[in-house]
């Protein structure tokens, strides 16, 4: 039998090129070897985002950004973590079997914290709704950056502590440490960011993605000098998306010489657009019909929502609240 | 129409007389005037009762207290917090607007950390739950103590803040200050109190009161001196017990001298065993049938969480998680 995969998305608007590399191409490859349940978490979003039109738009969004690089609903369970607000209930059952020092050592709270003493509450309970979200669905493995790990160990103690209390009753978790992608870089060499305004979006047209490819930092050397291709930032974006031949081929004008940065980005750019173009292509058609998109939602919500009930159905009885 | 009066009952094991007038009485008493939506604080209690046994018993004796004292289940929605879980839902969504720093000005989380560093992140979220008991059921008014006053203007504060970010959707609770009881004291002439071992249990035999009202301390007049009732914790006791009759019967017993204290308490006795009788056979009646007991429980929870689920409907559309 298949092991189960809980992962959750946050809704973040317009993805580019360095997201999907980093995070969100993994959990679609991963889809085949888990019984893999993707979720938008939404109830955690609302510790930022407080507007409903805001949070409607950006998880519709953020599905159909996932479906269009090939998340497939009929593999995995998509679903948005209101649908199963019985992680609430037991995220509250957890609260009183956590004591607050314990849960003021997370990472999380911490860094928060440093930057802004006005937190909220929420953002202070996180690891302990994540605790719920990923021991309600018997969770068996958790795909997380190294930074979320604390997270996934939290989870652990509290299922131990639950079962120590009440009995057998929560599996315990094992985090995957998501392999190390290499850092994509952005248009001026640092790590591909917003916040940098450097970076490549996934999901714009082609005009966008080679005007943008059009003004990655190159050096002054002359046309007719030989250079190695993994100097140059241009290359290393290319990288991600070539196939063998365009490996070669793109090396070669590198390499050889004698073709100007103009010629080598606009080759880049097609890399780029070609590689993209049946996402983008899907995302357009997904677009027109927003309706599927709240059908795939519903669908796995009811049975993400009917794995939780069976599971609190368990719990209740622990806790001698049924 | 009628006003909404929420009023949360923490199951608490035999109850003394102490209890009965100070809180347990005054419930009772409002169920005419409010539509009075009793509930049985489950999911706080959790954060001290952590065994299923015990929780199960402790629910049930308490709700079969209430009714023998005459808590008309045909006049009140009296239900189990746990069977309203959407608010575990709303308790979440506050969380998130809710700041650290704000939750901590709470006089309980101040205190429960005075003594004990390690209390649990219940009992610090504790006013949160309790503000979305409130509101999920649109309540007008919460009859509380001194010490609780406090939470009840957390739970205005979180509607306010609510409402301001997402638009109106909740009431503003009210207070009410209950009417000082005057301290009921024990038979020592301490405040009656389980930790003083100085209680008259409200359900117990007619023998064991006689015996425990038989202790009750007095002082070394002789017989035929004339006595101020006032003056005795016996009398004091006797008072909140007696009818018309009753009273001048045994103030006259003191007054006129001639009556030894062994008669008074005797008289004492007979007169609470009096007023309990109907009481406590009709909490032996109810002892026989607990399967009536959950039955009421039942049918008060699915009212109590159609109403929830009616508001929650609001609120998940004002999020955005609709």
């Amino acid at each position: 039998m298949k092991k189960t995969l809980l992962t959750g998305i946050q809704p973040s608007g317009n993805p580019h090129i360095g997201n999907y590399f980093g995070m969100m191409k993994q959990v679609v490859d991963m889809q085949d070897e888990y019984t893999t349940l993707p979720f938008i978490a939404n109830l955690h979003s609302l510790n930022t985002i407080q507007n409903a039109e805001e949070m409607k738009k950006n998880i519709t969004n953020v599905v159909i950004d996932y479906l269009a690089i090939g998340l497939d609903p009929k593999k995995v369970t998509l679903f948005k973590q209101s649908d199963v607000p019985q992680t609430t209930e037991l995220c509250w059952i957890f609260n009183t079997i956590v004591t607050m020092p314990y849960l003021m050592r997370a990472h999380a709270f911490k860094d928060a914290e440093a930057k802004n003493k006005e937190i909220s509450v929420g953002t202070f309970d996180y690891p302990i709704l994540m605790a719920a979200d990923i021991l309600i669905q018997d969770t068996d493995v958790v795909p997380v950056g190294k930074d979320q790990q604390q997270h996934v160990e939290m989870a652990r103690d509290i299922a131990e502590k639950f079962n120590r209390i009440y009995g057998e009753t929560f599996k315990l978790p094992e985090a995957i440490i998501k392999k190390e992608v290499a850092v994509v870089q952005g248009t001026d060499g640092q790590k591909m960011s917003k916040s940098y305004g450097n970076t490549i979006p996934l999901f714009t047209s082609e005009e966008e993605t080679e005007k943008i490819v059009m003004t990655i930092a190159m050096d002054s050397k002359g046309i007719e000098e030989k250079k190695n291709p993994d100097d140059y930032n241009l290359y290393k974006i290319a990288k991600l998306f070539v196939n063998k031949e365009q490996d070669t081929e793109i090396r070669a004008m590198f390499e050889n010489g004698g073709v100007g940065y103009a010629e080598i980005k606009k080759y880049t750019a097609k890399i780029i657009n070609d590689y993209l173009r049946p996402m983008r292509e899907k995302r357009k058609e997904l677009e027109k019909n927003p309706e599927r998109v709240l059908e795939i939602l519903e669908k796995g919500g009811k049975i993400a929502n009917e794995r939780a009930e069976k599971k609190m159905m368990n719990v209740r009885k622990k806790c001698g609240l049924r």
